[in-house]
């Protein structure tokens, strides 16, 4: 195992570690350790929420997230030598929840969560359609994740790192939130809402104190989006083997992860989230001098992913197109289109019999692919969703026979607004 | 090998075959065949343009190509018993290229294109990059495809028919009409078009005359955009071995296939399009009665993709946000995430030397994967594009050593507006 | 399609073409057309009987095979600058069943079959357990084989051809005479026999006629085994898309195919073989001059597999030991171990109610793995066999319920010595 | 983390333990711990010499392994309920190094090893040829190995467990005594041996004591072979994920596991072995209760195996026929036939610049896969070798250029008889 420079202890709150992280972006968090290039190192994780979600059958906790105190990032770290145009490279080694614990109140201590956002609260990608919470509690088993709120599934998960981050420079910093407050600008009382502004309530900056603290908490950004420097990407296919290039802007690049999730769909389509929970990352971290230029990346992560994905042949596909519910014509829209791509996938699977909340859940949560399929035939995109149909204990494939029927069990816990 | 059910002959143009095809959705053009219900049958496809693009060094046939007269399609084929509220299952038995011609001058005679629209012609996905028009043109070597006109790569294709498509009700088709008016009439003289109109001239309907003939042109849908009935979906997983479910609209189904595509990436990005090919199709169609109500599938197509496609197992991918290259923030906007993450391959493989756009055509030809990553992190869209590295013949990873540079050749032909 | 250079008339014999194929390897066949390096081609194949096996539902065909009349391979091409020394590099572009016509009375024109050798004929892998003849006709439906004979599975096939091989010199020739006389010696009387002498009787030789002919006919040796030409190597994974690299012995190489299978599992262990079929093969060769000693390939080819086999990701798996049926302990024998793994998977298929024969037909045919697990753990060989899953269309998996029951159908057909 | 039910300190002998091991089969070995169905617990594996071998750049500790010690089993676990005739299903939950510490004198300390067993020792599967013994280190970073004694590769380890197994009874084990006896008998003084008898010199046989020892141990079984309880199987794709379903011959079933390897190649062809090392297993067991007779499984193990390997799309296989290398021709024989395919490989990979012994420690460490091809084609078996390409860091592929040469680097430690 390598050298943990990013302990946790489970028992105490994320604020409260020997080492504290941060939840926030901005240059001047300082670095809580200097590690060189070559070095492999592990990291503990805290789960987004730091432990406002629990392991029971209520969706308040969801209802209720505190949206201001995520993302709980370990970090930053120093990489030695790194300067603004350099390449970072970071190699995944491992992940995966809490090594030795398997049972307690933290996500990723032998469980871990898929949350639907309520419309107060964020929202989530079918909103109009599911504006209320609701949770799934999912229990690992090696690689393994079952529900006791969505019945009749199993699968391997695909675990990853939803977030990983060089720090911003000042002047990138400020750029965001200029074109950020400019969006929020067209909509202020949009709910929910357009973006998330600077925000110092619930701000932990590491080891910041004072007058520094409080300059800092009013500047930083917020951890939810992804941006130039990686962020919160929720690119499923950051596996274990998976080696990313991140551009670097500020000096010692200041590398920040956390976010883990034991499994996610294309898309995070719940927003909370994947399957959610703390635990371990093992790197190796590199850097290519100069590489921003010499390869043409100037924003945003490139990566090689690794080769051990769950493995599943015998997918079933929905497809949907930019055309609303209400029949609107929309141009070119792959975000709507995947909407429906995925209410196809809730509608179908609801003849089998899951209530439509806990098939939305599972698509959060499965190793489902989600693909651009057609984006220029005006005035329609066409997005594609593939659902492995090895993840069901029955034949989910159409057929003259009709739909098999489950039995949905408890169901979703569901805490309306 | 099944009986040919609509054959053509590739001396003649589209029109002129004994059997005739269409370029229009409508309920009332008549099927050309009837089928049933467990056939198997193949079909000659037609490339998209009917021949108007050629194989040579110019792109003026692409600047210039006539989108009125697309797309050319064979069909319409009755399933007898076909019933408004069915399920029309079809199987993809196999698919190719002409069988017996590798060469001459149609695509898929041992040939096909990939076009760059220019923005007076419709434009492509990356139009305000790339306003003018370019031209690739593969040979086909087996399943591999390889192009003077993009140096270093060879790959074996994903051939699939990239529109399929039941016939729509009088009802359907008037949705239609009415919406995409509806979008249209937001900006009437926008270069390129929000939508196409029905469009008499140049329309082709089957075995339909006089003043049947001229009102069904006039109320005709144009095949462009995916719709509720498949169409031009443009699914590069619809292999060999797939499984498509598509719904029923009026008896008959009325079923019509075109559009063959040799290989395409995740988006058809450069709009003319993918490989463009004519060549076969064989298929087996079957019926779900009552499918569309008993398995929740109002409208699009769902379905069960092949297991062949070419297996690679190492990617490099890159990823895109939704702001734009003028720094303007959009609200979760996919197409917008997936466009940045195209220029940002492009922006890569051009520090190897490639044209900016041989890359571009190389993204839309080769078997390129584009997901939707994270759709909910407000306000930020991540959608991420996978390379297989093995389609060049160096090695495209980034590297401390710096980008390999290659000749780009004669390079892409190049046709300015 | 590439230029046809070895045509067959499927209403006429192999002996009776107009270009005339072999069944025996001997250096002094004549090429029947010259390629160059570079070239393209199509190669007709007829199937390795030469029509002697036929659709019906009796095995008597497989019983009285005439194995004097195997293979029927077509060639020899002539590669032209082709020296002793070389590696003959062959890309197989494309491989399948007669293309135009898919009924009549060839294996390949819609069906093929496998057969049990029958101990007097040959015998099979398992000719203790299964002494008699067995016949199974498969249907192909696009890449799909399903069999009236072995009910309740359907698979895609992994199409390759079985035999393809360089002329050996002459030099190789005797060493290949004496060495199987020096074996056949040792039991020369055996039933089956340990291999098979020259055999001037049914001999085809090409354009050979009188004195020469009947010389080259004695010394000429059977196409049964595979060899340092390569040969009869029944490797599964030479599927479209695969380059091979073959040692050249004589000048020209003289190339030859045949034996083309639509589908077989690893050891084509009924020995009639996978799925036989004749069909067509596209191909094109070049050289490697010199190759033999650059890369140290002095015998057997070299391949690099293509990429688009059937992908399976479910896989039941059977192991199986060097201790024989009788309890008797042997040294290190992977091929009784593959052996026992074998009867195990035909033991446990029989629980679902197939019939022994059935199960073996099955293993036969289908994309079975085959692999030595260990070969080293004295005094035991452990080899594994891995089912696809996903092809039975009944879940074939152990479970506490018990096997589910199918109904064996018609059986196999069967013809007692 | 699941409860450790068999804990091992590293800082002592395997005998030396709280709880007590075994290297022996024997009915009357006592249970350490009893679990019931549908538990998960952990297990501690010790490397299957005990520590014995070095991280170090010599090969005599390789030379003068220890046999009579092997292999150092953690169990006996007896499962409450089991009895003869049942199934026991073992899911393999987790797999790995030990976890807490990558550095150190153990095996799967953070390293590994591939030792080629010398002729006196035990031979290897190319004893001819490689009569001498020689090590390689490798070393973990993550799942990826590599080796400073075989440079130029580094891969994702395909890690399981090489031995897993239930107890014989006592006439089962009276079998296997009484089988290879006979086989010793017949050439008891050969060099390697053929079989290996009961040793009691260094039986470590759990908690027993005094006289019942000392019986137990004079007739216990050794650990090399793979039998009918499954055992040393050494089946690489027993990984993470995978369902083994084990025949139960005594009460309880008294299952005990050992031999993990960080990867091997098909066949563990250099016997000392994979990659050798300690570590973990998570485990969840359950019974089939008389799923022997139910599902036909009389002996050996039968499995599902997991989907996470390792993926590779491009692989360079070689192909064997059984004659020896000095020209003598065999019938039927695989084992001869992997063999020579193993050698075509070692020869290839030489003309590289690789010594052979390294290449031959690449064959048995890399996930490497064996088949076979074809086992019936009187007189020769055809048995083929896969290497995955992407695992060199040059391009390994033949071409017209001729081989890359490498620098091999310090080579692999040799220690001479």
């Amino acid at each position: 195992m390598p050298e943990v420079v990013f302990p946790l202890d489970s028992t105490r709150g994320f604020a409260d570690q020997r080492i504290v992280g941060h939840n926030r972006y901005h240059p001047d968090i300082p670095a809580v350790v200097e590690v060189r290039p070559g070095d492999e190192f592990r990291v503990h994780c805290r789960e987004w929420f730091d432990g406002a979600i629990r392991n029971d059958d209520s969706a308040d906790d969801v209802r209720d997230a505190p949206m201001s105190r995520v993302h709980a990032l370990s970090g930053p770290f120093a990489i030695r030598g790194a300067q603004p145009g350099d390449l970072l490279v970071v190699d995944i080694l491992d992940v995966g929840p809490l090594p030795q614990e398997d049972s307690g109140p933290l996500a990723g201590q032998g469980w871990g969560y898929t949350g639907i956002f309520a419309r107060r609260n964020g929202g989530s990608f079918l909103v109009d359609r599911f504006p209320d919470a609701y949770k799934a509690v999912w229990d690992f088993t090696g690689q393994t994740a079952t529900s006791r709120h969505v019945p009749g599934v199993s699968f391997t998960g695909i675990t990853h790192p939803g977030l990983m981050a060089t720090a911003p420079s000042a002047e990138l910093l400020a750029k965001w939130n200029a074109r950020e407050a400019a969006l929020i600008a067209t909509d202020p009382d949009r709910v929910p809402p357009l973006a998330l502004p600077p925000e110092p309530q619930d701000a932990i900056l590491g080891s910041l104190t004072g007058a520094e603290r409080d300059r800092v908490a009013a500047e930083a950004a917020r951890t939810a989006p992804p941006r130039e420097n990686g962020g919160n990407q929720d690119i499923k296919n950051l596996t274990r083997g998976t080696r990313v290039f991140y551009p670097v802007f500020v000096p010692g690049a200041n590398f920040s992860v956390g976010d883990l999730h034991f499994s996610q769909g294309d898309g995070e389509i719940t927003f909370c989230g994947g399957i959610e929970m703390g635990g371990f990352l093992d790197l190796r971290v590199d850097l290519i001098k100069g590489g921003m230029d010499r390869y043409g990346v100037s924003e945003n992560a490139i990566f090689l992913p690794g080769n051990t994905d769950p493995q599943y042949s015998e997918w079933l596909a929905f497809s949907g197109t930019s055309v609303t519910l209400d029949g609107e014509q929309r141009y070119l829209d792959s975000q709507l289109a995947y909407q429906r791509a995925c209410l196809h996938a809730i509608d179908y699977l609801t003849t089998f019999g899951y209530r439509p909340e806990q098939a939305y859940l599972l698509l959060g949560a499965a190793p489902v692919e989600g693909r651009f399929s057609g984006v220029v035939d005006i005035p329609n995109s066409c997005a594609t969703l593939y659902l492995p149909t090895a993840i069901f204990d029955f034949d989910v494939r159409p057929s003259a026979t009709g739909p098999h029927r489950i039995d949905p069990g408890i169901g979703a816990p569901h805490s309306p607004t």
